[in-house]
């Protein structure tokens, strides 16, 4: 594991221009689990005004991704190969807590959950689960973090 | 099958704020089958400045959802249960296309493929692979379209 | 709820003839959570002597089928509509221990999380993680339990 | 790729225990595409009757997997990361066919769709379809084949 985890993964979601795009702001960094929330913002909604479950996954592939990351050597890079989520319940609230965490990690294969949670008034229900699948990419070079 | 099935996705797809707010535009729509093209910004990227694989699901699962929507009777409305996309190659070019295909239609279930390909000086790649599910609503107050 | 959801979750469980041809064993019976044990056996193997991931979906899917069922009225029957598993490590050691929970339990869908685990002397490790989703099925005279 | 794919995807199948346990017969093998017949059994059967769900991923996940074989180099040995698997429609009829088939080979992920079929006097229909990810495996004294 890079001892250097926290801040190489402030760093590369700094890179990630999609989640200032959408508004959405890193939490709680461990080892093997990362958080992300984002503010409910209507430009992101679908047709009923829910959230729209892309943009649900979006965080949740990025909570997922850099809840792997966390654990992969100082030189890697981190990719997903895949992921599905269901949608439990409309996406509505005052904001998205998506958490991802590691539920098994490997030299190049990590399999992640991932959960998120509708908060509105102090209180939070859960609006989707995601399973998802990283890799460690080395030695490629384009990609980086 | 809703023989005003092309307007009511326009009408529904007009509704979907997070369509404009990340400049997707709606394509062909065929019954069981939609189009969605959504040229690249660099805003939409993740750290190695390829398009987030949320967003190519954001794209994706709109496109299987209005796809299974054509189908449905007038009354109803659509919803996603959930999803699963295998990212195959980065997506990057000048713009995204997303192609979504019902595979099976049932009264209350319907089973869609989405396609997504990179398109860049008049040719095309695979970039994305999906497989969804969607969910036809009937007589929910707080859904439409 | 229906009151007799350990009973009816057994003789459902009785008819899935494919349990008994594979040997394996209902076990725990829960409000919502459901586990199925599956002895190691050479004829169930792929290739390099691990129970094949197909066999391993197969009790973990009647493992979160019938968790959602025990949620379910007593008139309906349970349908898988679809899964997603993710295989961890190779399903070796004396045996398999499927876990199915209900993560969301609607009217009609039922999403639920399965987890497998390789039993050996005494200590199980993670072998797979499933997410699918259930379909609650009323008045269908091709289905019942 | 390896000149000798059919003969070592047939050597492979062959150890595949389960397959034989199931009786599924291994059908045509191309480059990157590979279908597996399984004809219909009671004993292989959910409580309605219908071939189980496991048991149709099951096979659908070996046509996957060998299809992905096909085109990996001669010393490679695969092994599924994921699969998820919609059910269409009941699988009853004669038999089931499973074509498992590359969507993206890549050196060490390989993305592939399967497609299930009842076979029922002379006729098919759709019942399940697949996505999967395989794994090109390299220099694991555990796994051959």
């Amino acid at each position: 594991m890079d001892p250097a985890y926290e801040s190489k993964v402030r760093e590369s979601f700094a890179r990630q221009a999609v989640m200032g795009e959408i508004g959405a702001v890193l939490g709680r960094i461990e080892p093997g689990e990362v958080e992300i929330e984002l503010p409910y913002r209507a430009e992101l909604t679908q047709q009923h005004g829910f959230i729209h479950a892309g943009i649900v996954a979006t965080v949740l592939d990025s909570a997922c991704g850099y809840g792997a990351f966390t654990l992969m050597p100082a030189s890697a890079s981190v990719l997903s190969i895949e992921f599905k989520i269901n949608l439990l319940a409309p996406a509505t609230g005052d904001s998205l807590l998506a958490v991802g965490t590691v539920i098994r990690a490997g030299r190049t294969i990590t399999a992640c959950r991932g959960e998120a949670f509708a908060r509105s008034e102090g209180r939070q229900r859960p609006v989707a689960a995601m399973q998802a699948t990283m890799m460690t990419v080395l030695g490629r070079a384009d990609v980086k973090g």
